[in-house]
């Protein structure tokens, strides 16, 4: 019953075999190896149209190295007050970024709206050279609510995003989780929505180490090579981490793995709905947010269950209760939903409070 | 005839079998697991005391955060003038240590001497706050030349260090070669010969990708998590990186591994001077040196051999000749040694210009 | 009628003729003359204590440097959402402090309360590495409301940081105007209350350019003479900053500056309350903030009024009117105001909102 | 006899002057005011074209805000190994360069040569992304040991650093006195020469603190305000920083201010050689270079002569000889050269090294 993250989970067998076959003789160092071009290729393939492609070990590398190739110094990254790169990553985009400035926008279930965009937007401009400039806006994608962007949502942004000449950056850990849900092309829920840049993810989908940096333009990548380097973040065994990617984004598996996942959360938030603990946000990827009381939370970890609580600043909820995370995985079973789903179910007190679920894609 | 690096080579096979191992089950992310435990204890006992250990991904991000660590952005890191964190990490450790400023001092086969290091030294002090102020050598260990500093060399520096109040840092990319060389232990090698911190390096010995920093003092290593987070530098499923540390350092395998790449680097150095290209400096590690003709590197490379061409700044060597690096790994066979040097042999034609071998250990 | 900013004001006769009485024969360069010594002499009296002080020429310098030296570049310093250093100094504070990160406090007038602070804190901890840890908290006297913080209420802030181990900084471009007008000391509105570190503005009192960042415990000033040369914040002909502290330091003339500006600012609230344009917030430094009309404000405008329109954010202000900043300064004259004032009265539409005026001092 | 540097002179008096003639009235702040139009205006009539000019109070702002501007965090830039930029602003390039590395190079005379740039170029290239890219060539005119280039001697190297695509900065602390001894007008020192950039130093030639960055392509200055906001570099009271370039310019005072001062420097060397003291490079600005006996200048210095003592690394002076520089400036007198010029001449023992003069100008 481990719903802690998508990181806890082990290697996919087919990505852990790949390293095993991509062991064998010699291959240059950093980069320039046949792996490393396969894994281009295939990126263009699925993006439909060339772009550049940069491999990186983690999530935190890919977001801050992207921010920072798209943003001047003096630039303010535009983001939701809960994302990964405001509250998780210590400050990297400021450290990448050369001292850029992120701006939390509000926004209900982990997701930036038109109208907050705008309104952020308008407190800027006319104030030079005193204000930092609005520079890019970073969108979550699935967010860290579990929710995702429709291609119109993301289309919308980036207008709006576009017309103050803002860069648009998709933090795409969990991409496949997203895309799988949405019915739509990798090129529709980026460039052709008007995503400038994106953080491609592997790692929680199944890797061991593997996310990439993608510039649907590959003009403004100019450089990226020296600032991955200089980040300490050019893997000299370069091949073993294109080989992940490319097991990942062979057959499909990346798409099918994704789908387990979603599967997984979807039988979770049926099962906890039905024993009237129904997610905070809509489960659109393989995130279930709820609302336990505590009696119940320490009942589950002393039963063997792991997740983390969650902030629940912005929501109105007692002091009785605890918003937690369930993150459901490749890797996730059903015998473990079942499980935890029956721990619950069997524990007589269940004060939560309800939320109205958002409308269902 | 792969002699291009150390890189080139594949995942050593115990260290690819326990990434296997590990990806059993679900762990907890970013280093708070169970091998992750284990291979900070490890290190601990392979140096003798408690340390401070931080694993990573990369050398270039093992050099770049320790010397961020020791040294304030006005501080200078003396280094020699072929030092890898010099030359060959595009700014890196300027990066990461907010601007410091690298002072590249000359010295024989690679190595800083004490003399040299007296001098450049004498140039800083009683210039504040005009001037930055030196804060920490950097020492490679195996050097960029293959050679080794003796401990006793090390000791020395770093006394002359420590009296102007410099951390003394080593590079120790190459650290198990040079060891397997000396004779002497791990804690002799660093701390007992006053090194504060080191980056130990086991991706060129045979992992895929794990350096760790290590701090003798682990005092010294306040905040470094955050430091090494804020990098990008902390690995989400952890326990990959642990592990391959894990299989390195059991059972003396890294010894062993190191060994071997050193005998075949001897080997390599004997059949060459046999014909006439003796070794430029004192083959000590697993590089070997050496001045070919232009024609002969030109038939090499037709017949399949792999190495590079490096910078003879320095060397008097004439403009029909080359200086090659040949490096030697795990991987390296006899039978790469016995092929490449009857290549050598079978070249009629043999100018090279002889320079004196330095002192055996 | 110049209400635009304290800095549209020239330089106050007395420092101007002491910059012409500097400038008579040579004098070591970079601070070591006999100007910055008798500066550094007089600030340790008024401050009652031996004190580090390091003049600069800006307000975003000593901001920035003050800062820098507090706060690693993982820290995240807290500050009111309305703060000079938030929002109007382009990012020199995550520019100096290594892409530290500015977190804004909301907060009645300008000012961060108790609890507000205690929120915020609340939000961290218990998550590292992932999460920036809070190291300084900057409050601004008077702050940019023109509000000043009691000493009471600044001991209050600065034990809470202290508990969490956050340094304190006071932002003092208006430190003469809130004295003058608590009838405290200077060490009680600084040290005696908490504050470790002081921007020390004498530009908006009546300098030409003369701020100076005082450290009252003068070991927490290491390496910062390094800091601010590296910053390109030392000047050569340092005498000259130095002479500017002197003059305006002497004779309680600082005192007397800020007396006059802060009287003007009552007067001109005074006049406006009686025709029924209130301040929005209590008056008590040299900052007057009014709601008008639209129709006033151009009207002013045109009549040759110059002031600034400010962000009306978080206040209930209606479409048709605006929020004005009005300034005054030492060269502010009862003239000036009566001018202004006459004409808002002339002007027969009014509508305006009111907001009730705090408790007064 | 203060020869210790051109920033030991006092403020010009006209320039003086002009400050009390500024400080009447109000001006809007942060540039935004007549008196810094018109030095904008003003500096484009003396450099005959359209430039984008940027006013700061320090020299090293001024060098290290060019620097920044014109080379990204990954570039090197040359210099020469004695520049000021790399020996004298404790890593300011560096720390508003986000970590750009400086690469010395040496040259007679503080004089890059063609060959010796070409030579450092040959260096880079073809390692990417291993290596920093040369990005920028720095030099200062006139030179930190006194010499001037000549305008085709700029162009050589201008011509050179264009060919690998580096910007072509030119520290200016002393422009004047190079130009008024070249027989040149401004343009023909700057951009007909291919600079692209210069750091106008005023305070050296009798300025407070006052320094110009001209980029001569406007267009290449694109947010440069926000970058010298950023570090804390725009004065709130411009019209005084302003108000001092343009008494300066005015009337070719800066023109007769920097031909007394390489006056001055002349006499000076004429009398020193006469008795046996001549310049160890040719005094071509403001600055004497002079090896003396250590006895003479233990008297010298008892009798009230000021000045530095200078690294005499690379030249040939034995242990009882020291190399010391001479600086006059607009304020030196004829009597101070000859009280200095009697002094040495009584002293009987003169034992010093005599190095040939370069070729007059």
């Amino acid at each position: 019953m481990n719903f802690a993250s998508d990181n806890t989970a082990p290697v996919e067998p087919a990505i852990l075999d790949a390293l095993a076959q991509a062991s064998r003789g010699y291959a240059r160092g950093y980069g320039n190896d046949d792996w490393t071009k396969a894994a281009e290729r295939r990126l263009c393939e699925i993006f439909e149209r060339k772009v550049a492609a940069f491999l990186v070990p983690t999530g935190t590398a890919a977001n801050a190295l992207a921010l920072a190739q798209v943003s001047p110094p003096w630039g303010a990254i535009l983001c939701h007050n809960q994302s990964h790169i405001l509250t998780d990553e210590c400050g990297a985009p400021e450290f990448f970024g050369h001292g850029v400035k992120l701006v939390g926008l509000s926004g209900e279930g982990g997701k930036i709206t038109a109208d907050g965009l705008h309104a952020a937007l308008a407190g800027y401009g006319g104030h030079s050279p005193h204000q930092v400039i609005p520079s890019a806006l970073s969108i979550t994608q699935a967010t860290e609510a579990g929710t995702i962007y429709r291609t119109n949502e993301i289309a919308a942004l980036a207008d709006i995003a576009r017309q103050r000449s803002l860069a648009v950056h998709m933090d795409g850990a969990r991409f496949a989780n997203a895309l799988v849900r949405l019915n739509a092309t990798p090129a529709e829920m980026t460039w052709r929505s008007g995503i400038d840049v994106l953080s491609f993810g592997a790692t929680k989908g199944g890797a061991l180490a593997a996310e990439a940096v993608i510039f649907f333009d590959p003009g403004a990548a100019a450089s990226f090579g020296e600032r991955r380097k200089r980040g300490g973040h050019l893997l000299s065994k370069h091949r073993f981490i294109a080989a992940q990617f490319l097991a990942y984004l062979a057959d499909d598996r990346w798409l099918a793995l994704a789908r387990h996942a979603n599967a997984m959360a979807d039988n979770l938030a049926q099962r906890l709905t039905a024993i009237g603990l129904p997610p905070v946000w809509p489960v659109e990827a393989n995130l279930v947010f709820v609302v336990l009381s505590r009696a119940l939370d320490a009942r589950l970890r002393v039963a063997g269950a792991s997740y983390y609580v969650r902030s629940s600043d912005g929501l109105d909820i007692s002091a009785e209760n605890v918003l937690v995370r369930l993150v459901t995985s490749f890797a996730t079973t059903e015998e473990d939903i079942e499980r935890f789903a029956k721990l619950c179910e069997s524990f007589e007190e269940r004060p939560f409070e309800r939320r109205p679920r958002l409308a269902p894609i």
